[in-house]
């Protein structure tokens, strides 16, 4: 059997998000395992470095699948993009060793969040960026980065109900850029809770309108409880960059 | 009567282009009439400085209109905002003197077209440029567009079967610049004849492919018939950027 790696780029807008719901061909995994039955012959499936929500987008997801298929690699590539829908593009097709998972391996990743902060909206953005009319403080957003920087236990930025699993993680970098009216937020780590980024994202924007102290950070790690951060932002604006492996 | 100066981007991927088709709800002119209809209670018919073709961008349409509302400015641009499609946005209302024509008195425009020129498509602006995978020669591509730019009978770049008018424009700039795998081009001139920007695009690329000769665009000069010019490319890369008024 080989191993075969995937980088993904997909516009979320019209799916219902990475994982595969029963028979739906409303995901980016069941339309990508659609075209690989197409391709192999086999019913196959892929092993994803994580999901993505409804209407997120990537630009360098991680999949990986076993097959018996001896088609070269680039063929696949070609085929893969002649038959997916034009919003989902395979960039990378790779031949891995046989132990290599797509989510187990998986070191780390990057996301990117946008805000067109402007009181004019955007006609092109709107389904790549989160809309925010009103004035955001950037400094009170940059001080407040620095101290969800760290090793935490983010259970109070997560949407988990409870956990058994530890809720620790490391958050190594967030940063915040301007280009006009476009509000770029990275952030890397070595994993995230379920909806932690776009929790992270509201409470930054509350934060930044002035509705919540730059102290909240601290609160919510201590309080550990969902209902003391912000709101959770809308997919929308989310892209999945990059996943680390080692 | 006041005269209001609107400035106008939109996404023109859903849309049969800017001019208004009897009723039909699909364009962008149509849009706007209907909502400024419900804003003044009257019936009114906006001026563009042109039509955009049906799938076709804008970031600064400007068209003008008579009414005898006495709505504030700004006022009139969020009631705009809130009951326009998201993908039509009114980024500027001026009020200007009465003799202020869109059409008339616009002395020049920009526009962009964007080609991605990859072996792997993207997912992200397929609607807002045209997927071209094979190699393209930028150095070509650059010594034709010298030669685009100028005073010339540009019949044979155009759609137009016949004119009366005369078909002499001004070019006065074409750029090209590349970030990652994009094309960026720009035209600057003093007026563009239907689908002009359309087939000049479709002669550089294929000249850039290897296809045409730079000196075809001398040819097409002389011969002044459509057929001696390339493709025209889709509407979809095309974006009116500015308007120009003395």
């Amino acid at each position: 059997m080989r191993n075969i790696k995937l980088t993904i780029e997909y516009d979320g807008r019209r799916y219902l998000g990475w994982q595969r719901l029963g028979d739906s061909d409303k995901t980016i995994q069941g339309k990508i395992e659609a075209v690989l039955k197409q391709m192999t012959g086999e019913t196959i499936e892929i092993i994803g470095s994580g999901r993505t929500d409804a209407g997120a987008h990537a630009r360098g997801q991680i999949a990986n699948f076993k097959t018996e298929s001896t088609m070269d690699r680039l063929a696949m590539c070609e085929f893969l993009n002649r038959f997916l829908p034009g919003d989902i593009v395979v960039k990378k097709v790779e031949e891995v060793p046989e132990r290599f998972h797509a989510r187990y391996n998986a070191s780390g990743k990057k996301y990117s969040y946008y805000v067109w902060n402007d009181p004019i909206p955007t006609a092109f953005e709107r389904y790549h960026s989160f809309y925010v009319p009103q004035e955001l403080n950037l400094d009170a957003m940059n001080e407040a980065c620095k101290r969800l920087v760290g090793t935490h236990d983010f259970i109070g930025f997560s949407a988990l109900k409870k956990s058994k699993k530890s809720t620790t993680r490391t958050v190594e970098k967030i940063t915040i850029e301007k280009d006009g009216s476009m509000l770029h937020f990275t952030f890397v780590g070595n994993g995230f809770l379920y909806k932690m980024v776009r929790i992270m994202m509201g409470t930054l924007l509350e934060i930044g309108a002035g509705k919540m102290p730059v102290a909240a950070i601290d609160e919510i790690f201590e309080q550990k409880v969902r209902k003391s951060a912000g709101e959770t932002v809308p997919a929308q604006g989310l892209f999945l960059d990059e996943v680390y492996y080692h």
